[in-house]
């Protein structure tokens, strides 16, 4: 099968399962719910929860009773992505084409939005009705890979930093570390916890890590070349804006940025060389982040 | 040992515990790290993770082994805090007796400082370095009973429900969901966690949720009776303000909002009666929450 007919047959696979876990929401008010799904089921790639099945696969176990779990990995997400466009942070309008969150439903509602997204993944993760048949062990395992990578010692860490050195000269450190923990992190506990499921040893697993180290950098350095050589209506967001930001593109240039993409695109293939022809959706997603047009 | 020294004591042990638990943000960019700690440390009464501990000991163990798992509950009560009194939302100013966090550190700081309390509440939840000691399945449990009361079918619903209905009329049924989700479902699950690390069966479980209920009903009426007839300096925020809000006092007048108060805490008391001597303590936290100035 090819990459595209994978990543659109899990995509819908993933989406079924957040709307199952979206009809577990029977006592939350109807304009909270909305505005959760609203973002939840917005047209996203559903990379995360993907590269958590492709994982899976890649040890050669189905990911049917990890589904739930893994869909957090969206949740967590979308609520950073309603948290970044709030007006004090990134200010946007438009998310993945449409208004964000915010001017849809106002800003109170988007940021409880995003607290309800959350902490309903936490609750997804160890509620037994969805992961019936998953170990309390993995489970517990599944709930620090994750709240460690979204934490602030990850994602959210590294948007404060973002946030900070806005309009500022910025070093290449910095630029590493944000870019490392904003996105990186949360790509890398992905796969991750898509490893653990599928039973991955340690010292396998520091080869996914590896992987999604790799891919997560490269999916952030293809974002800013995007930025800057995008366009708008594939993308789905406005682009040209990230004058102010700490970004590769600012920090090394338009051609050894793509240099770098390349790099790490190769990087990630080799660190899943181990998995032989199990390893081939991996490797095909790697080559995707590094020719993504959206 | 009277109440007062309990609580002293307690809390001692609580902020000692959470101070260990921010020791652990070694990689967290440090006005994220600064921000979180500033409402943590903010002078609290620490009441939910006490009410843990009191539930934990009532069953005759010790609350030695889950004491970071008990503090948590203060993580998740204070980004609540953080998040409740930003410009959108509540546009509080001042909160035991300092300024809200927004007003220290910026609205994007304490949406973050905000957020990464309640991710990392879930990471010390099942980070083996805090939970050593703690049998995965009760771990598991932990996050279900947390995440469930935190979020959109809890706390969070409460919250968006409790904004909606500014300035409106609201009836007793709206009023009943806000209070019982918006502080009583955080307050019932701090009950049920100690209970659950005690040992606690089914049946017995029903009486401490019944306790938590009441008390937690309890506080919120209160705070609505404090915030017409407290002291602004004892209490250490604005008061007189909920005069847009769905109040016990708007819905039932003063004297009716004591009397359900009086009820809830006999309620509470009854609920955990069988306990015989060992229940003193929840008992007379129900009484001191009925009688509480600040």
């Amino acid at each position: 099968m090819d990459l595209a007919s994978y990543l659109h047959d899990k995509k819908i696979i993933v989406e079924n399962m957040l709307r199952d876990i979206c009809t577990s929401f029977t006592s939350t008010p109807g304009v909270l719910r909305n505005a959760m799904e609203y973002m939840l089921f917005s047209n996203g790639k559903k990379i995360r929860p993907i590269l958590a099945i492709a994982a899976c696969e890649a040890k050669g176990k189905s990911a049917d009773d990890f589904l739930a779990c893994f869909c957090t990995l969206e949740m967590i997400h979308t609520y950073s992505l309603i948290h970044d466009d709030l007006p004090c942070v990134d200010n946007d309008d438009t998310r993945r084409g449409r208004p964000t969150c915010h001017k849809a439903f106002g800003e109170a509602v988007a940021i409880m939005a995003g607290d309800g997204l959350l902490t309903e993944a936490f609750r997804v993760l160890s509620d037994p009705r969805f992961s019936e048949r998953v170990a309390p062990k993995i489970a517990r395992q599944f709930v620090f890979e994750i709240a460690h990578a979204a934490g602030a010692e990850g994602m959210v860490g590294g948007q404060v930093m973002d946030i900070l050195y806005e309009n500022k000269e910025g070093t290449k450190n910095i630029l590493h570390y944000i870019h490392s923990h904003k996105t990186a992190a949360m790509l890398r506990a992905s796969v991750r916890v898509g490893a653990i499921a599928g039973g991955a040893k340690a010292r396998e697993l520091k080869n996914f890590s590896r992987y999604g180290d790799a891919i997560g950098l490269a999916f952030q350095i293809m974002d800013d070349i995007l930025d800057v050589e995008g366009d708008e209506e594939t993308v789905g967001k406005k682009l040209k804006k990230d004058d102010n930001k700490q970004t590769y593109v600012k920090h090394y240039g338009i051609l050894a940025s793509k240099y770098k993409l390349e790099q790490l695109v190769d990087e990630a293939v080799k660190s899943v060389a181990f998995l032989g022809e199990n390893g081939r959706v991996l490797e095909d997603i790697a080559r995707f982040v590094g020719n993504r047009i959206s």
